[in-house]
């Protein structure tokens, strides 16, 4: 490409498309300057004409898809439409017609992704998805560029900024998942329906777009494991702090042995001295850990109307300019192209705990609960026993040395059939950062 | 490019040099698995066979470049010498032979950037230089690839690990400055003559490169106001700790008024709250402030034989895979195509204040010296009285409002002729992050 004027067909202009209007218009002049290239928007295309933004007069609106993706001048085609419904469909079409396509929507990645690009690769074009996942950080484009020399150990990210802002409001505000969910929607951090977030699937799908590209391998969204933050006790993000730990909902590719890539999306009490615990709010970060480069950090906004258009314009420009379609063409990181994901069973995890208990307030219960720990040779590295509450009930925690999974589901479900255990266990995992490269 | 053997041609063996290697031919496999490409190093050169590397046998040694450069088998030069002498008539040679080159010589880029960058355009051939700057952290891709859609507002960085590594044992430790840096010559983070390091130029040089890419404009080191860290007293950094704050020497460059840019290399009082404050040890960190993206920040490991050949490395598989070239070729941000920044003149930069005083323990000595202050229009927003030293002199120290460097110089200038002030006034400037994206 690079043609002095570059043509965009925009399909959905909700808020992230706004957001790319905006840099387009706004920053033409600056764009044109750094890049030599009139970007002009050629067309923008909405389900209805209800959805025509405030200023669709001044835009090339229209509610055809299909005529506007075909024309000529549409170079680019820019999805932001989400889902896997008719986003699919028009950037099939756009492929079969060999134009770029740059795409937010990690859902049609996650369940189109291999058979999309391939397409593409067979229409001699490119798909560009850098806002698929951390929003404007530019963690896609370095895992292809500037950490593409590093055998890559470990990738543990905090993707999801919904999920980020409920539990940085229950930690710093003591409140209950509820209350901090409900805030969450009040200021629009959360959707109505916020099952995609809290569930972790929208963390699961980004961590397979990410840790494809890291390990080179194909990740599906069921490849991963996943716990959401909705089952969450504001107790334990409490003890949590007490113990130096903050619990975040990280996204975790890890490579264990015989390269076998341990991939999970769960509750995380992360150490008070680790970066990611001083991600707060709706920010995003990613910890990455590689072979010559050790540990590095992004952290940005992982959401939002204009840095999601950051990294949206970023991959029309890459497109214009060619070095996009270059390194589609040239990396065998892409999903059509590398292999399935060797993933490391879930039961198979080593890992730390954190687990509370709720114990009658009789004596011998801990001598029954860590006699059933050892049974499955799990060894402990603290336990604490706050003030009892009202109820004769006492509250427990534990927390663990590296152990199995496997042995340690099998031992709570000892744990919980226990007749002084009086409500269910909870467990959450602990993570440590990679060896070598702790210190911040 | 994008041949499926791709020759090296490395200038210079040393620590960098002999991470290159390391990456290239350990991870060979992995590579070209990712690439496709058949990285093959032609020639290792070095000044006198008393520099050959202990692998030595295994490798294409040679000492003289000037056959290795000429060699049409070195189809990418990497310059890893160092300095303004030899390196500079290599990559010269290099460049008029069309030959794309590599190198992490900042110093180089900041005596003759403009001059070598024209070179290579006119010879139609490119220089990588992501190790210039940031050591591992892929900070130079981010602002021509994932942050380019950003009209950028500010860069403030930890760019040397050196100084970071000093300051952070000063501040843990409580040690002096000579202590520290003894401590880090010891652990191989400082050179026998730290003066590039600790005086800040080694910064000046790295911001001139970031600032230039960022704000498009040509940058050179005299831009750049300079302090250095080697006359910081343990004090401040123990009397900061108390008021919140940690002292790092941050590279800034921030658009001001006019699209002035102000440019400047200083001790800064970093609040505890911004990620910069843990950004600990030998480690770097950049944080972005763009319109669109907000705040970003890139961390990582800013030196050292591995990190950087990450980014060495990465520089040459930009290079081999043709994306490099074409950024070169279509970006307008390279000092060769921009014109000279717009210096805010530093007596006109707005800034926080931190100053201490060594007052005698008399009375009105504050009246004096808030007398003095408001002469020039600087308000205080605090004031802070330790305890008195054994010498009957008093620090005194007063953190301001927004205030005039200038105002401030002369204030200074008058605070310090007061007859009951026994010592010259310490002043350290105090960073607030940038407006709108204040929230961690």
């Amino acid at each position: 490409m690079s043609d002095s004027t570059i043509g965009i067909c925009l399909l959905g202009c909700g808020t992230v498309g706004g957001g790319v209007v905006k840099v387009l218009r706004e920053q033409h002049d600056l764009l044109l300057r750094r890049t030599g290239i009139d970007f002009q928007l050629r067309h923008v295309v909405v389900k209805s004409k209800d959805e025509y933004p405030a200023n669709a007069a001044e835009l090339p609106m229209s509610t055809e898809a299909t005529p506007a993706i075909d024309d000529p001048a549409s170079q680019i085609i820019v999805e932001l439409i989400g889902g896997t419904g008719v986003a699919g469909q028009f950037v099939e079409r756009a492929l079969k017609l060999g134009r770029p396509v740059v795409t937010a929507n990690k859902a049609l990645l996650a369940v189109r992704g291999p058979e999309l690009f391939a397409l593409a690769r067979q229409n001699n074009t490119c798909i560009a998805f850098e806002a698929s996942a951390g929003g404007g950080i530019p963690i896609i484009d370095a895992l292809m560029r500037g950490l593409v020399a590093n055998r890559v150990d470990a990738l543990l990210g905090i993707v999801n900024g919904t999920c980020n802002f409920i539990l940085t409001k229950m930690t710093q505000n003591g409140w209950g998942y509820d209350q901090a969910l409900k805030e969450a929607q009040r200021l629009g951090f959360a959707e109505a329906n916020p099952a995609m977030d809290v569930s972790g699937r929208d963390a699961a799908q980004k961590l397979a777009i990410l840790a494809g590209l890291a390990f080179n391998c194909r990740v599906r969204e069921e490849d991963i494991h996943l716990e959401g933050i909705d089952k969450l006790d504001a107790t334990d993000l409490t003890f949590a702090c007490q113990f130096g730990y903050v619990i975040k909902l990280l996204a975790i590719a890890e490579r264990r042995e015989n390269d076998r890539i341990s991939l999970r999306v769960h509750p995380t009490l992360v150490h008070k001295d680790d970066l990611l615990a001083d991600v707060s709010g709706s920010f995003n970060a990613i910890s990455f850990y590689g072979h010559a480069l050790g540990h590095a950090l992004f952290y940005g906004r992982g959401a939002g109307q204009m840095p999601t258009a950051s990294a949206v314009v970023s991959d029309i420009i890459g497109v214009a300019i060619g070095t996009t379609p270059l390194q589609f063409k040239h990396l065998n990181v892409f999903p059509d192209k590398v292999d399935p994901v060797k993933v490391l069973p879930f039961d198979e995890l080593q890992s730390r705990y954190y687990i509370r208990l709720t114990a009658k307030d009789q004596p011998g219960v801990l001598a029954q609960v860590t006699a059933a720990l050892g049974r499955h040779w799990i060894s402990l590295s603290a336990i604490h026993q706050p003030e009892s509450d009202a109820n004769g009930s006492v509250p427990v925690v534990i927390t663990t040395h590296l152990a199995n999974e496997g042995a340690m589901q099998s031992a709570l479900k000892e744990i919980d059939s226990l007749p002084t255990i009086s409500a269910p266990t909870v467990c959450i995992r602990i993570i440590d950062q990679p060896k070598e490269f702790g210190n911040k």
